[in-house]
């Protein structure tokens, strides 16, 4: 099985034991998760700084970059786009799975799974792959629609754009389970213990200018998410 | 009602129209939310890059800081905080509540709220300050929890760095509701509509060394999120 390729800047240096090296597991959080953070580095009068936003994403596993791409779009008016270009970024992935209560508030922490990607970005300037990553990031929203909507025009597609990150240098760490007390600690009639969160989707509400049931693609994504 | 104070580093410049500025929705999103991305700039061997890390926070609005204090804790060890304490950094909270179908996939889109607080994080020194601090961190988890624990020992509080991030440099974007299509889209037989999301707790795990019935903080926050 591919394993991640952690380069020193993706080699985790704090709890490596949670470090979880399989690609598959990381493809598996990059399919479940919705949102990604990006961060850049702006540069502005001799200073800089970061600025983390949260962004759409989608992933092509055989993507063109080395060890498959990571697809985010936005509008090519953005601010942030060019301070991406510009220099490395980092994306983001984090779900939040559960609140672990611990008896001391030291061993207090929360299940996730969370990984790191950092690359120099790529603007994504062939028609074909444009496409084909504009519709893998709706399909990531709700798998399935891209081929049932109307083609883009070429006002919108000149209005968006698309940036490809290799996941090449990546990172994932990952906590489960209950509490890791300390021996002194256990044994009293303190309780321990995890909350195991999730993310639920509602029924879907129909638009005011819309009529009709849900379509099948949005009703296998609620079911999804039931 | 105070609002938000935003500077030019924190101006929203896209999507003006989804600037929420007042200051009480910021921090209802920081009290929603349960994981922040703390984006900082890595420099080394002359080069400089982003990295973005999940992390726990807590949020004193009559903190010592102008507008109110963030604060984030972490192992006094870690590879990120020197880069944290050595540059401002950004703090983005987001909290996804939905999924936008539109009938073109331009106008598909998400309905989340998000906070980005940029700012020079402060090392909290003083010893009433940091256990504040990281009594606020845990009742955030789990709300009335810090009264019932232990308190820290020297060892686990030598061990836990506190970071205070001022609330001052702050704007906050949200999207709710359906898509806007455009007007030639509309009418016909496409669905249009939006999903929503959010997170649910599931029963509290008992920890195998653990015993008894969960205790009312964790189960209040079990049914606050049911």
């Amino acid at each position: 099985m591919p394993t991640l390729s952690p380069t020193r800047r993706t080699t985790v240096t704090r709890g490596a034991d949670r470090a979880i090296r399989e690609r598959d597991r990381m493809l598996a959080l990059l399919g479940d998760a919705l949102v990604a953070h990006l961060g850049v580095v702006v540069s502005r009068d001799g200073t800089s700084h970061p600025v983390v936003l949260p962004t759409a994403f989608a992933v092509d596993p055989d993507g063109p970059d080395a060890d498959g791409t990571l697809y985010l779009h936005g509008s090519s008016g953005a601010g942030w786009l060019r301070s991406a270009l510009a220099s490395d970024v980092c994306v983001t992935v984090t779900e939040l799975d559960g609140l672990v209560a611990a008896r001391s508030a030291f061993h207090h922490s929360m299940n996730y799974r969370s990984a790191v990607i950092i690359g120099r970005p790529r603007l994504v300037d062939d028609p074909d792959e444009r496409a084909r990553a504009l519709d893998l990031i709706i399909d990531h929203m709700i798998p399935g629609r891209a081929t049932t909507l109307r083609a883009s025009t070429r006002k919108e597609l000149a209005a968006t754009a698309v940036l490809a990150v290799p996941l090449r240098e990546a990172s994932m760490k990952e906590r489960a389970g209950g509490p890791v007390d300390d021996p002194e600690d256990v044994g009293g009639t303190a309780w321990a213990g995890h909350i195991p969160l999730r993310r639920v989707a509602l029924p879907p509400v129909t638009a005011p200018d819309a009529q009709g049931e849900a379509p099948a693609d949005v009703r296998r994504r609620v079911e999804a998410l039931a």
